[in-house]
């Protein structure tokens, strides 16, 4: 099975959210996949090629039936990670974000100075997003770049679908002495290093991983480390990512340095790009949003993260009308779950809250913002189709030309909170009740381009 | 080990928080739990007794030793679970409270006239919140007496310390033809036959399984019903459970209809008494808190289910620093985790939600309300010595007297997301990656008063 020489077929019951708010579950369909891992056809039970499809595939011993109980889902994409925060995760959240940094996060980044540290959390945080069916990661690493070319490495070994960066951050007055980039020159040289290591990396076809230029966000790093990471994305072409706007602290210092909004200051430095990903984005304008969209960058909203170190909730609604490209993150260190579907309950509360509001001594009429919720179908569409769309990758979906990255679930582990009732639950039912309660072990196989990459 | 006839001793790390906002961690203790499952003794390894307990219990061979990496908690305690909507735990969450009740709450819940049904409900929904370490349950069940017994004999089977409750909902406007009880008189006699049951139980020794007198709320209860069953609590000195201004409808309703809070309204029928625990709570007033905290009755918080059906976030600090008992309630199915750790996650993210505010159009002076947050330690308070202060039961500690509920953490599973790094972590670390990351599987043992109750 899963024959990377001539491909193979899959027969099962396939749910994906093709777009924003809309679901398709296809019953007994039949997914071939190349021997690339990309989708070659997608054949409905009702079709002529349907049987042949079948037939084929079964005479070459490369058919593979799924049972009643298991739903096969595209993998899940996770925008937004701090790889190096892995060690922390679910600590220190009772903290201020400035002794969040400082006593914690800070430490523990520069600590990946030293490989073999970085290569144990890496390995470990890798093999737990797999397990956790997240197929493609973003990631932000460190300022090392010997200790980020290993993060690559780790992820093209197990097979998972990254972008991975080198951070930058170079302003003495903003970052710790021990944890910084030497110099915004050190901090250009060092990412180009990245991009050039990570797209010569032998084995990685088709650009697997590719690297991802990441200046930690405007206010830590100075006007030239930005103009030169803005410089160097048009000339590699590369994908960017840097937080946006993210709390009132953050939108307040980029305006009062800058004069202008945190995604203003982002383009003027070159640095919104068509995939860009913005991460947070909390509290950006309508001209912002405007620009977002216009530019086909894409945002990683990161809802449980926001609850700790935002101060307000992600105007989802608000950007997905204007036709932004989102997704989720699961922004660790700074949320505590390294789960993407832990991420799409959030979004779908964190949205609820929004438009309900929070404080019961307010007025109903003036304690939420009306029409701002979002469902389980477009949270699953955040989590798998809308990410893959902000990163202009192609994934997220099953239709041919797609490549097959997906998680098999499987409603009948016993031992699991996730219950389906078979005699009263309808398909859309388990869809919905995967997305609220599947849990890590429920995720029994996960498939990168068509190879295993996690199996329980 | 466990033996019920002379009692143990548990030698290992244990936690707990034995009064809000603060937390007790013991590395190398000797618990003694007798043979009627209460505890005995706590030493501390400095202490005298502590050789003297652990060679006593070495010697009876009954000594159970934690090796590293496993810590001890106590029993979580679950204030507010609809048993009968355990089948539809995770969905219909997309829906208006309206057509949530009408279309699927209402017609399940009036299907547990089945008694076969109700049975194999209860028994997954019992094994499930045993494993996920809810030693303690307070149970709705529905207007059908047998079933409700059902319930309650299965609590009794598995040994889950649980308040069960028949609903008591009589007023025709507002409650479906095909599910309330006849008549006042029917649902008050109802309910007296089922505390007279539960209290006769053969094998219930100490009253592990209680009955709670239980009206739905004050909009689904005529007076006649509500007046009656005042009475009754008067007169068996039951516990009581209710709603209480979970929404803005549900406070309004209330409002209109008696001319007085909820909360006043409970207490003129006399259903406000020590241990009576108000769900939700949400709009409750100043008053309604003193009133409250006075008669020394308690409120679940369902943080996850609030976000969905209750308009805002309950003022939880407000309402403990008027020095009310609180814990937290799953809210099954309103909130779609059968697990009280995620909602000490919630309960700790929605008190944030309060704090900051939500919407980022508004200026952050008027976004939320100041000093709202709690951190873990009050969670792990709320979710064990919290609840079982509110209902007046001798748990959610691990001091003398107390009986031994607890469960087993061992954070050293192989694929789990609970990940704890032994060269960095302190035990309050631990404690709080517990809090946060723990699922089902790393629960590997389950105590109610001294008896195994769910081993994985």
């Amino acid at each position: 099975m899963g024959d990377a020489t001539t491909g193979f077929a899959l027969r099962g019951t396939f749910m994906h959210a093709t777009r924003r708010g809309e679901i398709e579950i296809m019953e007994d369909a039949v997914v071939s996949v190349d021997a690339q891992g990309s989708i070659g056809a997608v054949h409905h039970p009702a079709e002529a090629g349907h049987a042949t499809a079948v037939n084929d595939a079964r005479e070459r011993g490369a058919l593979h039936e799924f049972h009643e109980g298991q739903y096969v889902l595209p993998g899940l994409v996770d925008l937004h990670i701090h790889a190096p925060q892995w060690p922390q995760l679910g600590k220190a959240l009772h903290l201020s974000l400035h002794d969040w940094l400082l006593q914690y996060t800070f430490p523990l980044e520069a600590k990946f100075a030293e490989r073999a540290f970085a290569e144990r959390v890496y390995t470990s945080l890798v093999d737990t997003l797999l397990a956790n069916g997240t197929t493609t990661a973003v990631y932000f690493a460190t300022v090392h770049v010997e200790s980020t070319m290993r993060l690559a490495d780790i992820c093209l070994a197990k097979g998972q679908r990254a972008l991975v960066g080198k951070v930058a951050m170079d302003d003495a007055e903003q970052c710790p002495d021990g944890y910084r980039d030497a110099s915004a020159a050190a901090g250009i040289e060092g990412t180009r290093d990245l991009i050039a290591y990570v797209r010569a990396m032998p084995g990685n076809r088709g650009a697997l991983v590719r690297p991802v230029i990441t200046p930690r966000f405007i206010p830590s790093c100075t006007d030239h480390l930005l103009e030169g990471l803005g410089v160097l994305a048009e000339e590699t072409a590369c994908h960017v990512q840097t937080h946006c706007s993210e709390s009132d602290w953050e939108h307040a210092f980029v305006l009062d340095r800058l004069g202008r909004t945190d995604t203003r200051g982002i383009a003027d430095f070159g640095l919104l790009r068509p995939n860009t990903i913005l991460a947070h984005s909390n509290f950006i304008t309508d001209e912002d949003m405007e620009l977002i969209g216009q530019t086909r960058a894409g945002i990683a909203h990161c809802p449980l993260s926001n609850l700790y170190f935002s101060n307000a909730v992600f105007p989802l609604r608000s950007a997905l009308d204007k036709g932004i490209s989102i997704g989720l993150g699961t922004d660790i260190s700074g949320g505590a779950s390294p789960s993407i579907l832990d991420n799409c309950r959030h979004a779908i509360t964190a949205s609820r809250a929004l438009e309900d509001g929070v404080d019961p001594a307010l007025d109903a009429a003036r304690r939420g913002r009306p029409a701002s919720r979002i469902d389980f179908r477009t949270a699953l569409w955040l989590a798998t189709a809308g990410g893959a769309d902000a990163l202009g990758l192609p994934v997220g979906r099953f239709e041919p030309g797609c490549d097959f990255d997906a998680m098999l679930v499987d409603t009948r582990r016993a031992g699991s909170n996730l219950m389906v009732w078979e005699d009263a639950d309808c398909p859309e039912d388990i869809l919905q009740k995967i997305i609220y309660n599947a849990g890590r072990d429920d995720i029994r196989r996960v498939w990168v381009r068509g190879r295993v990459v996690n199996e329980k």
